[in-house]
């Protein structure tokens, strides 16, 4: 059977479109491969596919595509390729030029761990170091970054840490509790050390001479060194009859249904989940839906701290650093996992297993009144759908997770936790741009700047973006004692950035002008509910504020185009900027009552506290989106109601807390809200 | 045994106090108590109190007293007294004057339902509507409101609505979806209807004679009318050991510990939960927590519409107003209920029935960070302790909750549900100050602004507000790249109102100067995390402005004095302002390392959606209290780690996801995080 036309790449449709490619160079040519990925159809090919699925018409053909880039391995040829499956040939296949770098990817980062380590230089200032005999030094290669300064080629920068030097032996010792003021810097072209940073550690900008490293206590995470609390029962979910959701697997693609949700789950290399084709009650919503990028800039105006601004899905990808999750570990419940298949760096396959984990949830109450008349109560769960994914970026994780509920709404959820990035600090050195977390370890504050990307299909594809606003009526014989007040809708005419405005109430909507609801008439819409944070601080003629094109406004919108999908660029990896959703913004399209595409931006400015190390409790952010007058009532009235019978809650005593035979037969576990039924 | 003095008055208690305020009057005056209720010890003697408490020294004596609100029933005549129980006497007992007003209560509501519904001229009114035979109509009496036209008196505004009157025996019936135009105002003196208002159903404030009455469909929200999905299969809560916390009740009080928390929760009319000395690990944080007001101005400016704006607490009583709540219907899992007492109108006591609900949730995960060298992964679930109360303001719901986590985290969440406040609309009329949400029911737009009341004890009773601001850096020797950013300090010195700025990323946090991080040397703190919104749009000159005294600005902070409680004043029922949090803040106190109380104020200006009836989806909000420095790691880090066998997750297999054997035999469940353990 045909795959769809949005499936990911299937492991042979992956080499498939490596051998296509070997075979256009000379034999033994040692081709890099960075990604082999789904180049996803045209979006004016995939709609009539998409109509005729849910029509039930005769398909239409749609060939399938891959999208290459490899190097030349250890040279600085870097190409995007574009390979015709369906046909079997390599559609295009060009050189990329100057400032276009691709992403790290896990054989590399190992490679250039070991040159760090293995250089003679570098082994030569460790030694100034005088560490204790057996001590491990830990290297952490980082993305270069953009300064302008010789750094058109491809390079890493790694910061050194060690274990802690009375146990060495712990390969999971925290080393980022023991940093080290050395930083080489490795060219991947030659996979040399082309350079040695000595990192500052006072309050300004001196380098000083490595000195004997003056003995510091440890600051283990793992569970081993912890004296855990004793205190915590178990808390089971479970569901006796199975979970509410069906998966079909149509082969590297699934389609989930869950209370009149259905969608079409992807997976890739950079973006990790992908969302297509979302419909509630056979109404499209979304036709694609995916974190875009985000950007992490540090705050450290010192080199080479300067450059430390890190794009984790284009610099590395949220798909390949995805988490293989654990039951009963990374998630609580009845749990289906989707596995995926990516490339590896020689064009082979690298097989991921439990990148997705799915499971429903209970989110309290959904909906409650009580007719004080009558005492009569109506109330009902709130029972929410979950994909989640968890990505490790070195020392840093984040939590993704899409979250349908019964009402309509998606959430995208982000949890950060992880370990801070740290550096060296001297003892008794105060800075305004970072906390003592350890002794001898500042965590520089940073901010997380991501971008979700919203691609709507409200009732079809042609929607517009507007914003209502609530202001005072000013004082008239209509409005003569001054609490009057209106709300207003402005329609966005134009490609552009656009942002919150509290003190307004200022809220965006996605509208289908064309569909109006039939009760009050008003355009079908969806509003999106994102919270305030502060925008990119780095100035705008910083390399820092070019490149993270996505983070100096809350919503950017703009008119569709084919292979836009990332909104710091395609390539960010030491990137100058200029090919992002700024850019794009900059045509100045019409948007109103087009195919648009509309970017959320969300983030913290994260200050470190002390109680964010040695491992960081999750600070959680969320973008909601919510119906507007797009359905004729709450969504989720013909929820069933809560009830004990179903919901078999315990009642606790106070003695001991163990739960009480008196709730299994009834008492106050009796009555129930919807005795009447 | 002695009450603590923080105990909520006992049946015996209440009863007493109202029998020697009744000794003071003539025999049969008929009083009309409105509260009786715990008058808190001043704070100066329950310090040493708590001190002796807490060190197991012997225990001060603090004599119990009682407030007591009460009128000669059915005139003006209202009174506010302070009862010394344990001396047996009156201490104080004054006739308060012009413009101070009580709370509605129960018993006169009812009352007041009757007087609109059999008053004659009222009659009349119905009967030119011409509605069906055997139509039942419904009368809800509001607040009147202020707006110093002839309001000195003590009224009620009734709206009428009607059950569907093709369905009239239906007790039930959602009448909020056939509003009427009639609006009776009865003196609360003379128990008589003073005035029927007739209603604005136009674009204009026109009063348009009543007219024959066009059938409209009904909307109910109750289960019998809805055809329930069926596909929602169960989720339990199960725990199996019982659940983590331990409550000891002493009387009328409850001590609460859980997962190193521990508080004594107390009850009353008013503020319904009220959370007293919170500690965590035997540190003191916070002296007492509540929610101490809320105010929901509507945006109708015409006559009478203009003076909706209710004090839901103040006016009314989140005490008075919680509900009974039900074993598996409002509360899911292992539940513990907590039981209060109140006074009723006649000076007897009115038990409350499960008003507070406490159970444990699994909240995601905690923290995790795997070491992608040797690919473990240490994970933590986060645990969370919830303590919910739920309360029926006639037509609209308010589930209230603070929640506790395991990472030193306090949360107080609103959840916001329950039927919009509607009025009648002529057809194809549309106004910008709502939104039409059912043939002829306009929902107009309304705030809801909440203030939550902490009287932080943070290492102890002197403290200081403080907010941090990022700043980005400007260019220079130091920031030659442009992309520095420090965060700046600022301590609040002045008693005022202070608010939000994203673009600043300011923080607000609670500090304990003279208490200093043992690693970092950083004040210990807490940082209050609350969302944006919308503040009060009424203009300054307005009734509702000058009322809402805490709605203008984000957080309030005064120095700390015995019976300043409430936000916007102890009697907010046709209040005019000059008695709350804005008028305290006035008085430019010193609040730098003092006894500080702050007000943070929160909400929505709630613009009706069409799924928002005929009930509505929980719309939720979050006030986040989370340690900065005050800890010296992570306080989550002792957790144990997330594991299969503790949590028991289950495998679902793709068809008909039933749960598969395979999980519980191992496979993809047997391989867990921590399995080096």
């Amino acid at each position: 059977m045909a795959s769809h036309p949005l499936a990911p790449l299937t492991a042979s449709e992956i080499t498939y479109a490596a051998n296509l490619i070997k075979a256009g160079w000379p034999a033994h040519t040692n081709l890099h491969f960075k990604v082999i990925t789904l180049e996803e159809p045209l979006k004016a090919q995939v709609l009539p596919y998409l109509a005729a699925e849910h029509s039930g018409e005769p398909l239409p053909r749609v060939s399938r595509k891959a999208f290459v880039n490899y190097y030349i391995r250890n040279t600085n040829k870097f190409h995007e390729a574009i390979v015709d499956l369906s046909a079997g040939r390599v559609e295009r296949n060009v050189l990329l030029g100057k400032n276009f770098h691709a992403n790290g990817d896990g054989e590399e980062i190992v490679a250039i761990e070991k040159v760090a380590l293995e250089d003679e230089g570098v082994k030569a200032e460790i030694a100034k170091l005088k560490l204790p005999e057996g001590t491990v030094v830990i290297s952490d290669p980082w993305i270069y970054g953009s300064d302008g300064i010789d750094d058109d080629d491809r390079m890493y920068q790694c910061f050194l840490y060690m274990r802690d030097p009375m146990n060495s032996s712990e390969a999971d010792s925290n080393h980022y509790a023991l940093p080290l003021p050395i930083s080489p810097v490795i060219s991947t072209e030659s996979m040399t050390v082309i350079r040695i940073d000595t990192l500052p550690t006072g309050a300004d900008n001196t380098i000083k001479e490595i000195e004997p490293y003056q003995i510091k206590p440890p600051n283990e995470y793992i569970p081993e060194y912890q004296k855990l609390r004793t205190d915590v029962k178990p808390l089971n979910v479970v569901q006796p009859q199975g979970a509410s959701f069906t998966v079909t697997q149509q082969g590297t693609s699934s389609v989930l249904a869950w209370q009149k949700w259905q969608f079409r789950v992807g997976f890739n290399q950079r973006e990790g989940m992908v969302l297509h084709d979302v419909r509630y009650d056979s109404r499209s919503l979304f036709y694609r839906l995916s974190l875009s990028d985000m950007n992490i800039p540090y705050a450290d105006p010192r080199h080479p701290y300067h450059k430390k601004s890190a794009f984790d899905l284009g610099d590395a990808g949220a798909g390949i650093m995805a988490n293989n999750l654990k039951l009963g570990c990374d998630c609580l419940g009845s749990i289906y996992y989707l596995d995926a298949v990516l490339s590896d760096d020689k064009g082979g396959v690298t097989p991921m297993e439990n990148v997705v984990c799915i499971h429903e949830q209970d989110a309290g109450i959904g909906w409650k009144h009580t007719n004080y008349r009558t005492g009569r109560a109506a109330v009902v769960r709130s029972r929410e759908l979950v994909l989640q994914s968890i990505i490790t970026v070195s020392n840093y994780e984040y939590i993704l997770a899409f979250i349908f509920n019964q009402a309509g709404e998606i959430d995208y959820e982000v949890r950060a936790t992880g370990i801070l990035s740290t550096q060296p600090v001297d003892d008794g050195v105060e800075v305004p741009f970072g906390t003592l977390v350890h002794p001898g370890v500042l965590a520089v504050h940073h901010q997380h700047i991501f971008s979700l990307r919203v691609d709507p299909m409200l009732d079809g594809y042609k929607n517009r973006l507007t914003y209502d606003e609530a202001h005072p009526m000013p004082r008239s014989d209509f409005n003569p004692h001054g609490i009057g007040y209106y709300v207003e809708e402005t329609v966005v005419e134009e490609s552009g950035g656009y942002d919150l405005d509290f003190d307004k109430n200022r809220t965006f909507k996605i509208q289908n002008a064309a569909v109006r609801n039939p009760v009050n008439g008003k355009p079908v819409a969806y509003k999106i509910q994102t919270p305030g944070f502060q925008k990119m601080l780095a100035d705008k003629d910083s390399f820092h504020h070019k490149r993270a094109e996505f983070a100096d406004h809350n919503i950017y919108v703009v008119k569709y185009k084919d292979d836009e999908l990332f909104a710091g660029g395609k390539y960010t990896n030491q990137s100058r900027g200029g090919h992002g959703v700024r850019s794009w913004a900059d045509r100045k399209d019409n948007v109103k009552d087009e195919d648009i595409v509309v970017f959320v931006q969300f983030g913290i400015n994260h200050v470190p506290r002390i109680e964010d190390f040695p491992v960081m409790p999750c600070e959680i952010l969320k973008v909601h989106m919510k119906p507007v007058n797009f359905f004729d009532k709450n969504p989720a009235l013909d929820v069933p109601p809560s009830e004990q019978n179903f919901n078999k809650s315990v009642l606790v005593s106070q003695a001991h807390q163990q739960p009480s035979t008196e709730a299994t037969v009834g008492g106050k576990g009796e009555v129930c809200c919807s005795s009447k039924l």
